[in-house]
Parts: C-alpha cells; structure tokens; sequence
C-alpha cells in the first residue's frame, strides 16, 4: 500500500531526445507523449489521487524554432480532446494573452467539469512563472482587499504539489508552479517521457511513500 | 576539468539525525556542521565559485523544540564569526524583525566586505520564502517606481542559482529561494551534513558538468 500524494505535478520531458533517438526530426516526438498522458491519468485517478498538473509548454519553450512550437501547441490540444472524454475537473492555465496560447483551449481557462469531474487536472499551457509572479503583483497593487498575497496568483486555483515527477532524467523545475512546489518532493526518472510505463508512477509513489512529509518544520 | 557553476546553493540537512545516529540528543548534532561548512567554502573559493548561499534556518524551522532553536541560531552566528577570519563578500539575509534572528549578526543583514572579499557568501539566517515573497508584494505595492518586480524581494541581491547541492537524502526544496532556484539543477547527497567531505561537492561538480543549461528554453 502507497501513501498517495494529494496532488501529483508531472513534467514530461524528454519527447525530443526521444525522437531523435528513433531517427525522427526533433518535433515528431510530441505526439508520442499524448497516450502516456492519458494512461497516466487512468491510473492516478483509480489510486485516488485528487489532483493533478501536466506540465504543457512554457513561455520559455516558445523561443524554440517554428515546428517545434505548433508541434507542441497541437500536441497540448489533442490532449485536452482525449480528455474530454474522461471524468476530470479541467482548468488550462497560462498566459491566454499571447498568440502563443491555442485559442481551442480558451473555453477550458476557467475550470470546467467533464464527465463526472472529481479528479483535479491542470494544464500549464503558454505558462511562465514570470507571467504567474508577476501577475501577483500587478492583482494585488490594484486589489483593495486584504486577502493572502499568493490568492493573487493566477495558479492560486492549484493546490500545493505533493510529489513532482519528472522524465528525461534532468533534476530542475525549470519554473514549474515556484509556488506550489516549495515543498514538494521531486522524483526523476531517466527514461524519457515517452516511453512512460506503469512502473515510473508505482516506484515514485514506493519512493514517495518513504519520505516524511515536515513541510519545512 | 569541471564546468563551474557561477553560484552554488547548500543545504546542509542531516544535523539531527546524524546526532541521533551517535546516540547524542538531536540538538548536539547542528555544531558538526560548522567545520563542514568553512571546508566547502574555502573549496569552492579555489575553484572559483563567485557565489555561495547557505541555508542556515528557516522561519519553518523555529517551530522546532526551544533546545534546537537555540542550538541552530549558535551555530548560525558561530560559522559567521568563523567566516570573520576568511575573505567572503558576505550578507546574513532573513526575516530580521523577528525575536528569532541572532541579534549578533544584525551588522551583517547589509552585505559586508571580509578580508580581501570577492566571493559572495549568503547566509539565510530566519529566512523564508513567505517572508521573502511578502515583502517583495507590499515593496512593489507601495512603490513608485516601474522597476522588475523581481528586484522588490528582499533577497533581490542574491543572483540565480546554477547548482544546489542537499545533503540528508531529501529531493525538495523545503523554500530555499524559491525565484533565485526556478532553473537551478537540483543534486542530492544521502549522506549527512557532518559527514561532508570533499568528494561530495567534487561528485557534484562532475555531474553538473554533465548537464546542459538551457534556462527553461
């Protein structure tokens, strides 16, 4: 039996260096990350996990070259279209302001219930923590209340990350949700994304099922 | 030959349990670190690191048993008064308005010259992320000034960390510079603080010469 994090952030790295690995051009691997995607979800939602962040693409990734973008804007897309299909609580959030953001998920930038909901799911798309910061800033230098400063955050909808796990073996956050992951423990596997299997999840949560959870105490 | 990282983040964890494991009170074991720490800096002062930042405590930690309270700030202006004797370019930067924070060290909370200076030494002494990110949102609310927000943070004049290096197992952040840590590569030693020795940060160095910096792009 695993003590299941609440809240699972998922950085699938690792879809480029795949591909050239099989000889394909860089921006063909993208859509090799889509049923891992899915099947992970599967998977997080029968052991009860509540919530769940998909690292997207990042405003950083946007100064790649022009194919490598749209490859992975559709691939972002298509996965919101796979899950539509699921049960999920779906919020896509990212600096829409941007002709970097795909204007198909503009509907989802407000959390919106599919199927019979109750799984979290977030999708960073176009996100940058610059954008999320300073956003915060700007939010509560107009604000008039009194609330908790991170409540300003754009993200503030997304709980605190349990557990990170990251594929494609680099150990760095590369600025996913700064906030959230404050104390969040970080799991890397070396595999790249794509060839996501069962196991990757299973020895994450046997690893994480072993750490104390101080929360800085 | 190692690809040397600009600036270098310890955090120096194991203290307690290292203590437990030589059958001391856990309080005893935040003294043996404090040779461990003068040995890494005058290493990564021969190599050429500009910068150091080290994890003294954190606000988090002061909710701990008063014995470990007292035990961690002694060490914490006794490794100051060891740096004394060395040449670093030092500030002690945390929440300073606080009962919490070593008065001693108050002449350090502006970054002081010792010796002939030139590397940078950060030593976060009651310091945390809340704290930080806090003061950076009233700063900027009560500015006039169009300045990067970023530049609000109290700890704005510590630069981004290349490379953080923790001791005691542990794979999070536990909100160490949660702004300057965004692209850091994170590597993590099982051994304990006091059971530092040079091979550690040598084993380090090796790895993060591996690693490709790419800033999120």
């Amino acid at each position: 039996m695993y003590r299941i994090p609440d809240h699972i952030g998922i950085i699938p790295d690792g879809n480029r260096r795949w591909a050239v690995s099989k000889n394909m051009s860089k921006e063909a691997g993208y859509v090799f990350g889509l049923n891992p995607g899915l099947e992970l979800y599967r998977l997080c939602k029968q052991l009860g996990v509540r919530e769940l962040t998909y690292y997207g693409f990042t405003q950083d990734n946007t100064r790649r070259p022009h194919l490598q973008t749209i490859a992975f804007q559709k691939a972002c897309v298509d996965a919101v279209r796979m899950l539509e299909k699921e049960d999920a609580n779906l919020l896509v959030i990212g600096n829409y302001n941007s002709p970097m953001f795909p204007k198909e998920l503009l509907p989802y930038t407000k959390r919106i219930q599919l199927g019979n909901g109750k799984i979290k799911v977030n999708f960073l798309v176009n996100y940058g923590w610059q954008w999320d910061l300073n956003s915060a800033f700007i939010n509560y230098k107009n604000a008039n209340v009194n609330a908790n400063i991170l409540s300003f955050l754009p993200s503030a909808d997304i709980s605190r990350v349990d557990l990170i796990i990251r594929w494609g073996g680099r150990r760095r956050l590369s600025g996913f949700l700064p906030i959230q992951s404050i104390y969040a423990d970080f799991y890397v596997i070396d595999d790249y994304w794509p060839d996501f299997k069962p196991e990757h999840l299973y020895n994450a949560l046997e690893w994480y099922s072993r750490q104390d959870v101080t929360l800085g105490g």
